[in-house]
């Protein structure tokens, strides 16, 4: 075997899938684990394949070709500053340290910063696609020096997701914290949309009254066309699914309605909250699951809370053709957010982040993985300094062909009562973003007010105080 | 003069005006400003008033009774870190210092941990009511060494505002940062307020199409009834000045539409990300003074964007009272997220906050100041371990007496294309609390198939994955 040329830290499954894959490709793969059985078993599991195991970080580091290229796959936080702290008295200038753990943005700037004074490389990289992805191809984020890059990428372009047109998805995304970043707001993007396909699933079971089966096949059938994702496909598969435990229900029904989550959702609503950004299809989403979690006082308040009493009447097919346009809405607000977000975060922390090509490697591999996607490069592509998604023709046609039936979807739910934090967060926000005058006025007066906090004025240049406790 | 039995730091408006609050109880204050010049002229815009300027630290401390009790009044953030530095080779053990301003709480734990090693007493206090409040009476919400307060306790309950009952709007909120957390919701549900009384005020102009004469008229009959608060005041007043610079024009209409803010609300929201509670309300309010300041996209996207077609038709007056009760529904979901964050941050920080008190001291002196406060305080006197406030006898009833009118609003300003942020994260909060099912349980599904993230399940214990790839 030759020697590896690049080595994996972290037998985890991701860790374990990532070194499978990047062997796959040609690559002998060193590897190692702080449990080395876990490391033994690798090795015995796959025994044609071109694994180098060690049982030392010396041992690991050295059988390492030179500079170095180090992918650890640990637990992020404390972890990752443990197993930097063990590798770092073995490493020599110029080796590149790739974190691939679902890392907060704001360390990985830390630690690109630490590291580069000792002059060691530091690739913060998000990694999308679960599992599978990891060991089939996923989409990649890299950040960190480019040149360091550089020096990884043939291997990252040949591991990662392939989309249609055979690009892989994996580019460079800016300096430092940038790729854990973009990965931060893909998974903010990720429980949007979870969360729209959640209440159109929950419409079409309480208000339009659809069975799961029913539902299944709705689902497979948006499908096909523009809803074509990952999300969408999975969930219409889930729904044909039944216990696996034998009750012959749908699994569905038998899957408690607490809604976990692993914090980067809150991350990229802490962070927009920090940054002045509109987010709120993100952020009711992760409200929606923290709701859900409180099961028990729900289940209290569900008998106490009246329901609205009223009826709701609609075509059935046409209602839910509406849903299904008010969720691709709606999913288009969501990315106008992110992409919002990433806007003003490139600005602020000098990144120069190139959105078309950041849509471009989400086409494939990960989870938010659709078709839409390739319309938000086209968009870049036509205009790099686009403001907002709404603006771009293909999106803006889409707003003004479906925002008919949002405001109608959003006016039945309400009034059934089945909950809609999302779409509501969605159609809010378009009238809003389109709103040439803002009831801020009247805030502005308010603050001022009570605070003398001062104003702007519409008709001169200043800042002005209003004398509101003279004598009128 | 007697020797002065407390001293307060920073003669910008607020501090000024806490000290001359003080005074007026019938206390000697001493005084000092980093700028000499400032505590000059307040001592000499004041010559009869019991007031002991210094112009150096050590004199101004020197001049102290003992026990010191010594106010900061100076900007949040590294001024107050400085003045207490400044402070602290002057102090004695058992000196109590107490910081006024609008302090993060995470920055008064950390304080109070570090002055307490040297046996210096902290107090962090909100200070609510503006600079009239400072003056004439604020709500005031310290935390800190419960053997502290005691010190200062006569004082601040002087100093306070007074509720209509006579009982001082001050009461020890708990240890090290509590104080300063409540003042954080405090200002976040204000921002709640005040987006809800906007939203409206937008709904009666482009909706109702009243003239701003007619909105201040309906603000004012609003402030009759179970509506009555500062705020609604406050707004009824504004709605009826015209242009100070003499255009005859309703001021609010040359003021800017581009929200202001100072920190607190985000602070409130990215806290409730972290503790896991659904606080929605607050965040989007944050959301609609963010994008509120994004006047020139706005311009440009109401140019292209469309509005919505239909037309929509209703009573004037019938409107009129549903978007009334559509508020007051509205404030009270706003409420109870922020009681129910203040509920998980006491287990959280382990404060033992008595949230009938907190409300008890809100209804005077600060600016959510409201009569439907002694409302809160009732349900607490009622049931201590009260929940939720949905759960209340009394905010029930108004729940499901007025549920109608909100879902009818929220249709109509849907319809119209007038954006409600606030009101439909109101109902849809309702409506997620009452739901004895969510949609969860997909998110669950889809999330165990993609990344193995695992399941519970209704009908036993455990947790569980579902063989999602394995042969059907």
């Amino acid at each position: 075997m030759d020697k590896p040329q690049i080595g994996v830290v972290g037998m985890a499954v991701m860790g374990k899938n990532l070194a499978l894959n990047i062997e796959s490709r040609g690559y002998t793969v060193a590897i190692y684990n702080r449990t080395g059985s876990k490391t033994e078993k690798v090795v015995s599991d796959h025994p044609e394949k071109h694994l180098v195991p060690s049982y030392t970080i010396a041992d690991f580091v050295n059988s390492l070709e030179k500079p170095r290229r180090i992918m650890m796959m640990v637990k992020a936080g404390k972890a990752t500053d443990a197993v930097i702290a063990q590798l770092l008295p073995h490493l020599d200038k110029g080796d590149v340290l790739i974190d691939g753990g679902n890392t907060f943005f704001e360390d990985t700037m830390r630690r690109n910063a630490e590291l580069d004074n000792s002059g060691i490389n530091f690739i913060g990289t998000g990694v999308s696609g679960g599992e599978l992805g990891a060991l089939e191809g996923p989409s990649m984020m890299p950040g960190g020096q480019k040149e360091a890059y550089d020096l990884v990428a043939p291997i990252f372009e040949k591991m990662a997701a392939k989309a249609e047109d055979g690009t892989p998805c994996v580019t460079y995304i800016g300096p430092n914290g940038a790729g854990h970043y973009v990965k931060m707001i893909h998974n903010g993007i990720e429980y949007g949309d979870e969360e729209l396909i959640d209440e159109s699933y929950n419409l079409l079971r309480n208000m339009v009254g659809l069975s799961v089966d029913e539902i299944a096949d709705t689902f497979s059938e948006w499908n096909k066309g523009e809803l074509d994702s990952y999300l969408i496909e999975i969930t219409a598969d889930i729904l044909t699914r039944k216990d696996d435990l034998g009750s012959g229900k749908p699994i569905v029904d038998l899957i408690m309605d607490k809604g976990g989550n692993k914090g980067t959702g809150k991350w990229s609503s802490q962070n927009a909250l920090e940054l002045g950004v509109p987010q709120s299809l993100i952020t009711e989403s992760v409200y929606a699951r923290y709701i859900s979690v409180l099961k028990d006082e729900r289940l209290a308040a569900s008998k106490v809370l009246p329901k609205p009493e009223g009826k709701v009447s609609f075509d059935k097919d046409e209602v839910i053709e509406k849903i299904r346009q008010a969720l691709y809405f709606s999913k288009i607000m969501s990315y106008a957010q992110g992409f919002e977000q990433m806007k003003v975060a490139s600005k602020h922390y000098d990144w120069d982040l190139q959105f078309g090509e950041i849509a471009k490697i989400w086409r494939a591999g990960c989870i938010i993985r659709a078709g839409f996607l390739q319309n938000i490069t086209d968009a870049f592509d036509k205009d790099p300094e686009l403001n907002n998604l709404l603006l771009d023709d293909y999106f803006k046609d889409i707003a003004k062909k479906y925002q008919e039936s949002v405001r109608d979807i959003v006016g039945l739910a309400v009034k059934s009562g089945v909950p809609i934090p999302g779409f509501s967060a969605a159609i809010s926000y378009y009238d809003s973003y389109r709103s040439a005058v803002l009831p801020a006025n009247l805030l502005q007066a308010q603050r001022d007010y009570f605070g003398a906090h001062t104003y702007e004025r519409v008709d001169r240049e200043g800042t002005y105080h209003f004398p509101w406790y003279k004598e009128q």
